[in-house]
């Protein structure tokens, strides 16, 4: 059977090249980095060499990227991070609604801990809006954090703007740049945010691999307490075959980033153009623009997202029905309801997020399918009267 | 040149089974744990899989395995995951002297958030006494951190014999397991612990997979806040092939054992003997019977360890002088102090730690050519008049 894997806001597949770079880390070049002998100082170079990759990519010093395990891991850095060392500045911290479940659940850490959080509403194309950002500053606003854009619906935010209002008083900005970074231009000093998470399995890069931008200067309590890894600012022994990768991938995103984008745009403007054109089916999200440029998102009326996503499975059409982190809890995605998408239709989400190995012929497979599905899933839908003829019921 | 790498503390080559394992995770399945669809539940497969694998090694229930990024941030999820969850039973903790920096330093973040943190001397072996572990528990106490063997000394403490004390009041018990697990017998039921760090490349895994045990029943804050990967005890796309490599490696280390160990003493105790034979160097650590099987320490008078690790790595022989976690401080190891060992001698501190990699004929190496590294650099030491012939200086 035919696969097609159009999910890669949930996990990319490891590019081969990639592979390649990290396999002597694997075999002959196991040092610890920290060890003063010639195998510590090889797996340090290579992990500094891989620093300084990844700081190519997003326009920083290579001395303001740390290393973690994950965007998780990164996100809930920067938020505890910062609230711990400027709690003395203020406890109120400023989230929007559309943020990913690590930064969001950190908030709700953060005030079970006794800091108060605002959670910023979205307009009904997941736009989170700078001045209502600037509304819900207060004197105690110590920490901003807005994504870079959302994986649930591809609308990349308004950060730059975000950054401006912050900066009109002395409020640190975090983005979760998880689904943007090695896919679109990145520039930290052209954002002008302060911290910035990022994951290496969502740019070809291995699982296993994320990173934080800690802008020069800025404090910041650690998350993992240790050793004198990564500057003191995060113990472990450091996983130096997946850093490797990670900067191999940080390169040739780099190198790649505009093909790679011009060939998926196209791809996704074809799906979001027929799909679109189908009866009660409706695009989620912000528009080309300020679109993740592989992202293509939908609510289906009348349609549970699993039914259609395990119906697409069984043809090898492999795609999400919204956060991967939250895709087995089966309830209406946060994300949705916060742009106003009534609850109904928002359980009929489905998520299409293309990659470069996907080909014109993949997509030519998914638009047929997935209106044979539809049809089917209509037809035995007690809720599809109006739009089929046949009654519903088990 | 000969190469013998004689620090398997800071960490082991990764087996090339365990890489074999690996690989498929790093190619065609390539999947999100979380995916519904074929990727993902391969992906989840493999997991659970592991997870019994490393369960089997300890005597643990699978669903009691948390994998976690690296051993120290088992230690972090521990401590500041107890200290949280029983915040209301007591803030008073209780470490040794001899544990792993990312104990100890969780220990002094808990120091400034509000608990209080007794630390427990330990004899000129390095062993804690349960004594002394008694004496320390106040009312307020609600947890107690052993490690299960310190990687610098070699030492296995009685940590049956601490959790004892324990039960006798209702305090939660944690050992850092990194430099037993795999290594020697670790059962969890048998030593009766709450909780227990472990990280795969100390038992020829890859780097990047660690993992925790919690005791069924036992209530933990998470350290890493977001999706409900882990339980929802530890968000973050799980780092797939390394958590495979894992389970693999603990297979293996479970099956060979024994015969492990069988041969690493041996090595271990010929080093032991004829080092011990040289004049005014000195044995760090437990005895035989309470010593890791691979582990043989000494501190050596008049001498920088420093000094002596590049001697001997300019011969290809790779060895440590304390904690890879600090090996680039340069200052007394804590560890040796708290044994009693005064600073001057504990900065001669030399540490071998084998693997199955190592040969007798290793060992004849390393103790030939240490030896005339002693030699030498006492011929050029200012304080070691009495024992050489020349005088010191530049």
């Amino acid at each position: 059977m035919k696969k097609c894997y159009f999910d890669h806001v949930a996990t990319n597949p490891l590019h081969p090249e990639v592979l390649d770079a990290m396999m002597p880390y694997f075999r002959e070049e196991f040092g610890n980095p920290l060890s003063v002998y010639e195998y510590g100082v090889t797996a340090k170079n290579a992990i500094e060499e891989a620093r300084g990759k990844v700081a190519g990519l997003i326009n920083s010093k290579p001395s303001e990227i740390i290393f973690t395990s994950s965007g998780a891991e990164a996100n809930n850095f920067a938020l505890r991070g910062i609230a711990i060392a400027r709690q003395n500045d203020g406890k109120h911290l400023i989230v929007s609604r559309v943020e990913h479940h690590s930064v969001l659940n950190s908030a709700r850490f953060l005030e079970k801990s006794g800091f108060t959080v605002t959670y910023i509403p979205v307009d009904k194309k997941g736009f989170v809006d700078p001045d209502t950002v600037r509304k819900a500053i207060t004197k105690e606003t110590i920490l901003i954090s807005v994504t870079h854009a959302s994986s649930e619906v591809g609308t990349i935010e308004p950060l730059k703007d975000i950054v401006k209002v912050a900066r009109e008083r002395n409020i640190t900005v975090h983005s979760d740049a998880v689904a943007t970074t090695g896919n679109i231009p990145v520039d930290v000093k052209d954002l002008g945010v302060d911290l910035l998470s990022m994951a290496a399995h969502q740019f070809y890069g291995p699982k296993g691999a994320g990173g934080i931008y800690i802008r020069q200067g800025l404090r910041i309590a650690p998350l993992i307490y240790g050793g004198i890894q990564e500057s003191g600012r995060r113990a472990g022994t450091e996983n130096v075959p997946a850093i490797v990768g990670m900067g191999k991938a940080a390169e040739m995103a780099g190198a790649e980033m505009q093909s790679r984008i011009e060939y998926l745009r196209p791809l996704r403007d074809r799906i979001i153009y027929v799909m679109s054109g189908i009866k009660n089916v409706y695009l989620t999200g912000g528009d080309k623009e300020n679109r993740l440029p592989g992202h293509a998102s939908f609510c289906v009326e009348f349609i549970e997202g699993e039914a259609m996503l395990l119906l697409l499975a069984s043809k090898g059409i492999f795609s999400a029905s919204g956060s991967a982190c939250s895709s087995k809890a089966l309830k209406a995605s946060p994300v949705l309801l916060s742009m106003g998408i009534p609850s109904g239709l928002a359980q009929g989400s489905i998520v299409f997020s293309l990659g470069t190995g996907n080909t014109p012929e993949d997509i030519d497979y998914l638009l047929n399918e997935f209106q044979l599905v539809i049809k089917r899933l209509r037809e035995i839908s007690p809720y599809a009267q109006g739009w089929g003829d046949k009654e519903g019921g088990a």
